[in-house]
């Protein structure tokens, strides 16, 4: 392996700084599912740094809850000398080369391959890569990819392990069909925007006061779905979904998603415990990784109506393939930072095309919104064509972290016109949450060593439940 | 997530050493394959240390091929908490609760779940876990699994994702069945021992008349199968598989490894291209993610009667339940240090025994062999309670960096009879080769340092090619 300098000289990557950033939802319970009962969302955060006169960067980063981002940076931090001094005009005229060179690392390869810590890390960089290009060439990413030539998209797809399903040809049929209209849907994502739907009021944590009164908010701020998280106790379901509908009325849709926490038999049966209040879908009734289990929940589910989705933790494409040609999902859920960034993406929306399978992205955490809205833009104006049963999810945490935001407007996400990928966070909001040493967890970690010594020179001193809480806490962290 | 602490009093877990472990194995060619032109066999290493009187250590570890071996270590590092403090006791007791506890950490199991770096990490600490254990029990480990109770086994299960197609009960049968006779064959385990298969002649960076020489010399050995990499050109394929049948005659089985090179189309086009030379088994035809992709390669090839076989890179239980369910493969191979150790691997064992498919392990790399052939043996003595078309992979490379290496008798390992995994490794070989700091990498980076600060007093002095080429590859790693 060997970093790819410029043949042709000009500007090359010359510095990739990469940064821990942990912020600490856990408090607040904000987040909690059945699964992931304290999130502290975190990003796994890389800037490619030129020495191009514009001084464009590219930013890009993975998203954890909390324990592991170290391992998720140090696994970034593997990746630099296929960066360092690589041609900045080479890899934003093809950033799709980025991904293959990453993934095919001899070495780094053995620890996937394509999945868990290096896969999402390698997607990160590839992020960072399509960011990079998207700013130099001043446009927001969706446009970027969708004013692209039909031909030059396939040339960014890897169809390793996927032509058997979808070939280039394939993928050249879809793209170019997708061009019909896509001017009159430019206009009208510029307009109205793209449809989301909001997990606000489903967390587990809160009260089910708390999820009536935020279910109809959401109602009233334009949303036509909403999202309950179950799988912990199947009463507290049954009479929190019964709330959310009593709140919502019969017209707003209701998803439903277990963040993998049943096995197969389970998962039928306890969404047909819910069937009564007219779930949409049910989201991670398993493991990701089981698709013959999700294909058997999908066929014992169907005469109830309710759909399958998953993907948030579908770890590449090839799963993807399959989970569409066992005829496994009604619904497809792309993340934009755990596959291997937008290249493999676009593997994924083109797969989901092929099968008219509708995809939903997975949002949320920190940063996910703004990343995800990108793809989903790209595939209305230029791909699928269309929005119908189309919803991109929504969750409204940490926004003010990013240089620009996602913009929310009646239930839709409103299309970025700033060049780039939406990914770059404030400087300010890095230096204050770079884990342990950034102000605010300098100061978290200073406080509960106080209480730790404190605690440790008098036996007989009271220390608060919280503080010990925290201690326990933060000895795990 | 707190780190569990003795109720009960008694020693506990102390210490948790973390070791990158790497050795030079690319500038031999030994270990090349289609996929992997360059490895540096590497173990990220870890020990358990008590605070009990008989200083009994448990040694675990993941397999990588070099760069990355640091990302591993680091995912290691991160699950000390739920380590340090455990009472030794209760983890000796139950080592398949460490098991559940790290794969249930509700912030690391965002990295997988249950796959790639963080899941190659846990199997590291379970095994070691199950080293501890059957070192203070006074037994191999093959002996204090073939000795333990069904119902014990059955409780270090975890049976999540898995029980759809195996339940505890049916476990359990399985377990209760395989004890009759078990005395008689542990007897014929001990005379005999376990038949292993050799992949050294067929590395793809040797010459014909060594790939002629090293098969018949593997036939002298005693072994009755050998294995080719194949995959990189088939034309080399073609000449090499028939200078092998020609080598060995036609009563050897000749097992072919295409280490995923291809996608389902090529994998039946290639191997077909093969079939006149009778190969015995395809191996990794195609991504080890792909269930349905492999169930169509074997589909494919069934009329050439060649065998298709996968696991090595199979990331969990999961994933093989589905090969099993969709009739994807004639022989599943299990690897010691990719899933979550020996907890995971009875279930996979258990998996196997249900459908009555051969498991015929993957070994070589470093330590590999070493650790397998317990599980191996263990499934012959109490489950499947057979060798017929079992053998366990075999390759001469690292063993004496072991205190107990494996020992092969006439193409068979004997049984190992010293208490544990056979996992530790001599102080002084992780003291050599501890990367970067070791002896040996302190030295041959000094080196690589001098040759380029020669290089870069005076651009005229000439560096011999092999010079510039280590500089090449110490930059990458």
């Amino acid at each position: 392996m060997t970093s790819t300098g410029s043949s042709a000289g000009g500007p090359v990557i010359r510095e990739v700084a990469t940064y821990d950033i942990r912020f600490p939802t856990s408090r607040e319970l904000d987040g909690s599912d059945a699964m992931n009962p304290d999130p502290d969302y975190s990003a796994a955060y890389l800037i490619l740094r030129t020495d191009a006169e514009d001084a464009i960067e590219g930013h890009g980063f993975t998203f954890t809850i909390g324990r592991g981002n170290d391992v998720q940076v140090a696994a970034i931090e593997a990746l630099k000398p296929h960066l360092i001094g690589r041609s900045v005009a080479e890899l934003c005229a093809d950033p799709g080369t980025l991904g293959r060179a990453l993934t095919g690392d001899s070495q780094l390869r053995w620890l996937g391959p394509e999945k868990g810590v290096m896969h999402m890390a390698i997607g990160a960089a590839v992020n960072a890569a399509w960011d990079l290009a998207s700013k130099r060439a001043g446009l927001p990413l969706w446009k970027f990819l969708a004013q692209a030539e039909p031909e030059w998209l396939v040339d960014q797809v890897d169809f390793r392990y996927i032509a058997d399903v979808l070939t280039p040809a394939d993928a050249l049929s879809l793209l170019r069909a997708g061009r019909a209209g896509s001017a009159a849907r430019e206009e009208q994502l510029r307009e109205r925007g793209y449809p989301g739907y909001t997990t606000s009021p489903g967390w587990l944590g809160y009260s089910d006061e708390k999820l009536t009164r935020l279910a109809q908010q959401a109602v009233a701020d334009g949303f036509g779905q909403i999202k309950l998280k179950v799988g912990a106790e199947l009463a507290d379901d049954v009479r929190r979904m019964k709330a959310a509908r009593a709140a919502v009325g019969p017209d707003i849709r209701i998803a439903i998603d277990a963040n993998q926490r049943w096995n197969v038999g389970e998962a039928v049966e306890w969404t047909r415990a819910l069937a009564a209040y007219d779930p949409y879908w049910i989201e991670e009734p398993t493991s990701p990784d089981d698709i013959l289990g999700h294909a058997a929940i999908r066929e014992a589910l169907a005469p109830e109506r309710i759909k399958v989705a998953t993907g948030e933790h579908v770890q590449n494409r090839i799963v993807f393939k399959q989970l569409l040609q066992a005829g496994a999902i009604d619904i497809l859920q792309i993340d934009a930072a755990r596959v291997g960034g937008v290249s493999e993406n676009l593997a994924i929306l083109l797969l989901a095309a092929k099968f008219g399978v509708p995809v939903c992205p997975h949002a949320g955490g920190v940063g996910l919104c703004e990343l995800v809205q990108h793809l989903s833009m790209f595939d209305f104006v230029a791909l699928s064509g269309t929005t119908e049963d189309r919803v991109i999810e929504y969750v409204d945490h940490l926004h003010d972290h990013f240089e620009t935001p996602v913009v929310m407007r009646d239930g839709h996400y409103v299309a970025p016109t700033t060049p780039g990928f939406s990914a770059t966070m404030h400087a300010g909001s890095i230096a204050e949450f770079t884990y342990p040493d950034g102000r605010f967890w300098a100061a978290d970690l200073a406080q509960t060593s106080e209480v730790k010594s404190s605690k440790e020179t008098s036996d007989e001193k009271s220390t608060s439940a919280a503080s010990a809480a925290q201690i326990a806490e933060e000895a795990a962290v």
